[in-house]
């Protein structure tokens, strides 16, 4: 049975394997003292935990670039999202073929989740729909938002909402370099 | 003069205005009480800080969708952040041209990085060639690093790195709609 450590654990992610057993004692009891993790049982268990088992739904408001490299991430279907629909504003992209699926025109994006039960709804518009986006996903009954959008979107607090912005990301870097010591 | 106060900085970024006058306090005085923050002196400052006055020179690692995306997005640049170099380890696209760019040999990283000081590296090749480049970006004098691979790269304390990674954003949504109070 292949085991590993919870320092080899803790090389892996960067971080201490105090860090690591502490981590994962809040979901209970993991391997045993001096042996390690069977990496089969603890890869099953870490996936129950994180959901992965599931096989989420999400749609995608903006047939755009980042929409685009979501839809052709072989990792992202793999670990359980399905994008189950895309959606734009553009008449020149609506009904379009985008991998396999057909790019909807994004006023049905509200009726379509509540038929079809979206789980995820990512937000791939410009700055100034995004807030509009939300509102109707969070209308049609979706509880978690992943916003590429750059800027911040208000939701009820039940709404679970992870935004990813790369400018920021990359302002942080611009951040330590400028005021690095010298 | 226009102006912008606290409150209204706080709707816009999702806090309290007591954490906007509180942050910005870090960096010194802002404003004065009653009248808020000029637009146009707020805007420079908070440049000024996070150093978007200068211009970083940016290589990329890996000629693939990721450093695509960043090429072909027009905030980066007017960002400060002036793609210098592309690399690849693949002899198919080594050479060829991208936007601007002709693509080169990753192997001539290290040099060329010694030569032409760039300031930022961006990594965004496979997970297991990943330390590797971090290593050869660190030797020849990169001190920041975004490090879109899926995978911790270990490098020297006095190197900033982020990671960028959206699997592990979904990963977090997934997560939240699996453990949420049924």
């Amino acid at each position: 049975m292949a085991t590993v450590s919870s320092v080899d654990l803790a090389g892996l992610g960067g971080t201490t394997s105090a860090q690591v057993r502490k981590d994962l004692s809040i979901f209970g009891s993991f391997g045993k003292r001096g042996l390690g993790y069977s990496v089969a049982d603890l890869t099953a268990r870490l996936r129950g935990i994180l959901g992965l088992e599931h096989i989420w739904r999400v749609c995608i408001a903006g047939a755009g670039r980042i929409g685009s490299a979501l839809v052709r991430y072989p990792g992202f279907a793999a670990r359980g999202f399905h994008i189950a629909a895309a959606y734009d504003a553009d008449p020149e992209r609506i009904g379009s073929q985008w991998g396999e699926l057909r790019v909807r025109d994004i006023r049905e994006l509200g009726s379509d989740a509540a038929r079809e039960r979206f789980d995820i709804g990512v937000i791939a518009v410009p700055a100034d729909a995004a807030q509009h986006v939300a509102d109707v996903m969070v209308a049609s009954g979706i509880s978690a938002i992943m916003n590429f959008a750059p800027v911040q979107i208000a939701t009820p607090p039940q709404v679970v909402v992870r935004t990813v912005n790369m400018v920021l990301e990359f302002e942080a870097l611009s951040f330590a370099l400028a005021n690095r010591e010298k």
